[in-house]
């Protein structure tokens, strides 16, 4: 089983709550990189956002960085709005950051945008939400699987190739890519017809109500030809790892208000509940806060239900303090990862 | 004077001249930017080419890796395209660059393409080649010049933006930008009345021909007001330095005849001329080719005409042997930039 951890590049905070400079925020967040890969991490995943709160708008440009920077951590988007992106540009960074990986250590995931601020910004209509997804989608897929450089493709979201060439190829001919989900029943069983492994996430509720998608999801894959091994599930989920559980609640609590403060400002919902926070917080919640035994534990308790190959943790929402990130991506490697391993091997 | 180089990533080829991967001159492009650092070099441009033998497509993603793998050199596109690719994401990613590199180490040169397969590959229309530059170019400034991260910007060739948050922001609160020209005067005059320094690639006939272009830019930045220290001046030019000028011939000349014969095939020129090679390698030719001492002369007879504050080679046209130019970048930065800084003082 794969441990990881993925960020958004949330920036940290002053006393007051105020948000301090978005430069900050990435300049922790590639620290964040370097220490998961020295501390023997197997993933990291970078998500696209735009906003102060979460500035980190360039997965390819921070994963470039990040594969030159590491030695042994898989890198990922976690992941790339391809709906209000061109999947050449994104193909072409992605292509480049894993020849400069050595080859072989990066990844695309390829997402709708579960915050829509993308839309306005690079001028595209929400109306068009799953056309634009699915035509570009259609086009990575396509641009990822020609034998040549030169690709022909045509969809109706974005203009034709005719035989021309994307470079660079990746060093390895191919890339990883895996399509990601909140967990609707239509994106299981797209992800299973493509053959295309699947990474679910799960922010609210109890992560084991995604067994049935799983099954989905694999059984789709298996109807349309597709061979177990290629049918991959993986898990991003919110969580933080300190010595103590209660420790670990303490810590990810403020900035678990403060994006849910930001959250309802923006969408009209109510202030965050303590209440809440203790239901996700607690086994079967969503949320993997707690000690290495119970994180570990929890972890392997999820995967009798979805065999999952790889569970990574945000850890960062709302800006936690940088020290406190980092003992948890050191704990989740040092300490989590071989209780996983121990407790996968008993059963 | 801060010297430097240049490079499209070109592809190196086997002995019966086919291309090898495209991977590789990757590899190769960043191997030879961690060298230029060393060999302590002030600055090291990455162009945007689509093909496979010039695959060095993502500036932004091959910065962005730089910046996280160097320590000194200053690194900027050489150009970004920017008529075809959006103002925003590359401002993102440079800024995200930039943050990385510790902040103050990266630049923008704005180009509109000087090959223009970019215009199909990303569904443009040449018939727009002057319009999509400057409104993208206005676009891009007014990020730049923007005091918050939130911008509001209109214009004919790309969505408005309405007071949207574009972030991160670089360390410095602005990054350089470029205009790049091949030295039409009306590009010269822009850049000057904007205020943006201007880089001049000259690829063919006597460089000194600029100095009326580099004046026109001077008088136009006064005439609108903008102090002189922020009209500078750089110079793109090929060339290649070896421990004679004899083997310096020798090996720039197969690039040379390469690009050449592929340029020549693509727009109906005539095979390549050795005459034509020879003539453009002496002074005062456009090709900077030669031992450290007549190189040095030559940048310093340059600046007699136009005061620049930079000049940075193209080494590997046509995919020269590896070592070849790991050599060049070394000779540039230990034995031609302490003569030109010698040359200059004397005068």
């Amino acid at each position: 089983m794969e441990l990881g951890a993925y960020s958004f590049g949330d920036t940290q905070r002053n006393a007051d709550d105020s948000l301090r400079s978005t430069s900050e925020a990435i300049t922790n967040l590639f620290e964040a990189i370097k220490l998961a890969d020295r501390s023997g991490l197997d993933y990291f995943g970078v998500g696209e956002h735009h906003t102060t709160s979460m500035p980190a708008s360039s997965p390819g440009a921070i994963i470039a960085a990040a594969a030159a920077a590491t030695e042994q951590i898989k890198l990922g988007s976690a992941a790339s709005i391809i709906s209000t992106d061109d999947p050449v540009r994104i193909y072409q960074q992605f292509a480049t950051a894993d020849i400069i990986s050595g080859g072989g250590r990066v990844e695309i995931t390829a997402g709708r945008g579960s915050s829509v601020e993308t839309f306005p910004l690079f001028g595209y209509d929400l109306e068009e939400y799953d056309e634009l997804y699915a035509n570009k989608l259609d086009l990575l897929m396509t641009i990822n699987d020609s034998q040549a450089p030169e690709v022909t493709w045509s969809g109706n979201k974005r203009p034709a190739l005719n035989d021309l060439a994307v470079v660079p190829r990746p060093a390895q001919g191919k890339l990883p890519i895996w399509l990601a989900t909140g967990g609707n029943a239509s994106s299981s069983a797209r992800a299973g017809q493509l053959g295309l492994p699947v990474s679910y996430a799960i922010i609210g509720g109890a992560p084991h109500r995604f067994a049935p998608l799983a099954d989905l999801y694999r059984k789709a894959g298996a109807a349309s030809g597709h061979a177990p091994e290629t049918l991959k599930v993986s898990v991003a989920a919110m969580g933080l790892i300190a010595p103590t559980k209660k420790e670990a609640l303490e810590r990810f609590y403020p900035g678990w208000y403060n994006l849910n403060l930001e959250m309802g400002r923006l969408r009209g919902w109510p202030a965050p509940d303590k209440r809440a926070y203790d239901i996700q917080a607690e086994a079967p919640g969503a949320y993997y806060v707690g000690d290495p035994d119970e994180v570990a534990e929890r972890i392997v308790h999820l995967h009798g239900y979805l065999g999952h190959m790889r569970h990574f943790l945000q850890m960062d929402v709302g800006g936690i303090p940088q020290e406190q990130l980092l003992e948890s991506i050191e704990l989740l490697a040092t300490e989590v990862k071989p209780r996983v391993q121990r407790l996968l091997e008993k059963k």
